[in-house]
């Protein structure tokens, strides 16, 4: 039988009965939001669907609230977890959200729809990118979850070519964690002697290759699935790879997480058909399109810097509209509704051709 | 821009502001939890890994008395998966549970680790329900989740037969459901005049189908994963399937879920590597050798009716270890250190060869 370490049984009854007295009150509370909740959705008497009340600038002051009171024992991230289902719980009591993402289910896609509106949504597993945007065009889907970025394989190029036509909106931003882990057939580090793995997860993971396997052969391939497979039909070689690898080559882990830094992410874009107000730490994605002339990018530029606003991202992409047309997707900070924003957009408008509000929205929380 | 309904703007900010006070008193509330919790896994000043504090009967405990005392506006469900995520945080500040599963993740499997162990856990992926109990036998996962059970498939033999060899125990279930939904090329419903589907999916669909497609002629098919195949190149045909088949056959989901009843279910075992105690409302399953003799199955049965236990299920399996035995999987309402199961085993013990208990472990809550 199971033991509670050295604990007296006493103390341990008395823990959990102040346990279940918390517990408790926590239920009593989260029956009360749900309620003042309701109140926030109710119009003329009847709940309303969660898509006509969701307003993910509130979501994300409550979340941040929540980081900046934090003072442990729980991670930021955990918390962040527990109230972002909080609030989905509260906000599907009529009709849940419908969010669309890039299928099949067990995707990161689908990870990062979790971590963004928690559990209590109705999932729409799609095809492709572009079923995505055109699902939430159309109101099939009140949302979308895109993969935009990966830090180790950069810009996902056809999300950002689908602003070129679409008319969606960006209404928020999520940032996921991918793990990098050691596979072998027998799962013993002592057996190896080579590891195989993309060059950019060696770099990732290579604090950990100089403590654990100094003396292993690195061997670089163009993809971590490739990795993998070799892994496969050797004893003495292992591969840096997903966990999920592990079962689909018929690998065990070794170890795992091994990346040095935990920044190692994917960036999806939350896709809407609306604009929402400032949450106070806002991103704003612009399209604009300019002439191919000298300076031109200086003069696209000059504006956010006047204004002190940060730029985190410049991209560039041929034009499809003209002949000497070029665009550049370009995240700056604020919120197009901030004076700084607004002011360095109207300066803006006298460079460009074009410019294309794609969205303001929080900046990704935890 | 958004707005909330008719709601005049001085009353949304004082909803806001009483919803912001709750937040922050269940923050609170958690922090503390988190800390009692920390002090039970604690022993000689060290925090222990989760493993060594995990206690299945006293979490279902803690989960009836939320479903107890819930009285709205939230359901049970969602109730549940909140408290079950509380706990699962709580539970893994030092080193989280290791939960071994059918992979690749995005498996109905790994939804069952969710449900069961909420996320703050390390999952692992495998490849056969075999490397499930073999990881949990060899202490490598410190639990395992298979599946044993479909409400329209039945019995999975190949995890039952598990038992016969492995010596691993049952220390919960899990109860999830599956969805139809019913899918097409065009996603208009009035493009549909047949629908293809597996006998059983028509059968748990009938009222809706009734109802929304009476004169659609209905097709039986081996498989939904055929249904969607064949749906996917006509223009007039829908098919009744999971929605992830939605994404692999390219298909729209025209209406979900469908069924008529919302009890189409996957059961799955908790597995690991010892029994727990009792938590008041528990089911033991065992595993009964009997020599092939007139008579025999009724001596087996008898003694669980004469002590007033429930048998929820019986299944026969050919047995491996001699040549006229035969192998019972027997389900019964108890524990087995609640006197009743202890005395009709006492009895059992006069007919069978050999009685293993494979597990005691709570019942499945919602």
């Amino acid at each position: 039988m199971a033991t509670s370490g050295n604990i007296n049984p006493d103390d341990l009854a008395s823990l959990r009965e102040r346990i279940d007295g918390i517990d408790r009150t926590i239920q009593e509370l989260i029956a009360e939001r749900a309620q003042f909740a309701g109140q926030v959705g109710r119009a003329k008497g009847k709940l309303a669907a969660a898509v006509d009340y969701y307003r993910p600038e509130r979501e994300a002051q409550v979340l941040r609230r929540v980081v900046d009171r934090n003072d442990g024992p729980l991670g930021d991230e955990v918390l962040v977890r527990l109230f972002r289902e909080i609030m989905s719980a509260c906000l599907a009591q009529q009709e849940p959200l419908k969010i669309g993402f890039l299928g099949p289910e067990g995707t990161h896609s689908q990870q990062a729809v979790y971590k963004h509106f928690g559990h209590s949504i109705h999932g729409l597993p799609l095809g492709t990118i572009d079923e995505v945007f055109g699902e939430v065009q159309s109101g099939a889907a009140d949302f979308g979850v895109v993969p935009v970025e990966n830090s180790t394989q950069g810009t996902i190029q056809s999300t950002l070519d689908m602003f070129l036509s679409s008319q969606v909106k960006i209404c928020g931003e999520v940032e996921l964690r991918v793990h990098q882990h050691l596979l072998s057939r027998s799962g013993r580090i002592e057996d190896i002697e080579r590891v195989y793995s993309h060059p950019q997860s060696f770099a990732q993971c290579k604090a950990w290759l100089r403590q654990y396997l100094p003396d292993a052969e690195k061997i670089p391939l163009a993809s971590n699935a490739e990795a993998a497979r070799r892994a496969r039909s050797a004893d003495d070689a292992a591969a840096i790879a997903g966990i999920s690898a592990a079962n689909v080559y018929g690998l065990k882990a070794v170890a795992g997480p091994i990346e040095d830094r935990p920044d190692n992410t994917t960036r999806f874009l939350v896709l809407g058909r609306e604009l929402f107000p400032p949450s106070g730490n806002d991103r704003t994605s612009l399209l604009i399109f300019i002439k191919d002339q000298p300076g031109a990018l200086h003069h696209v530029l000059a504006p956010f810097a006047r204004h002190g606003l940060s730029m985190n991202r410049i991209e560039s992409r041929p034009g499809h509209t003209g002949r000497w047309q070029y665009a550049f997707f370009v995240d700056i900070g604020g919120h197009v509704e901030e004076d700084a924003v607004r002011a360095a957009l109207d300066e803006l408008a006298a460079f460009a051709q074009e410019v294309k509000v794609l969205g303001s929205y929080p900046v990704a929380i935890t």
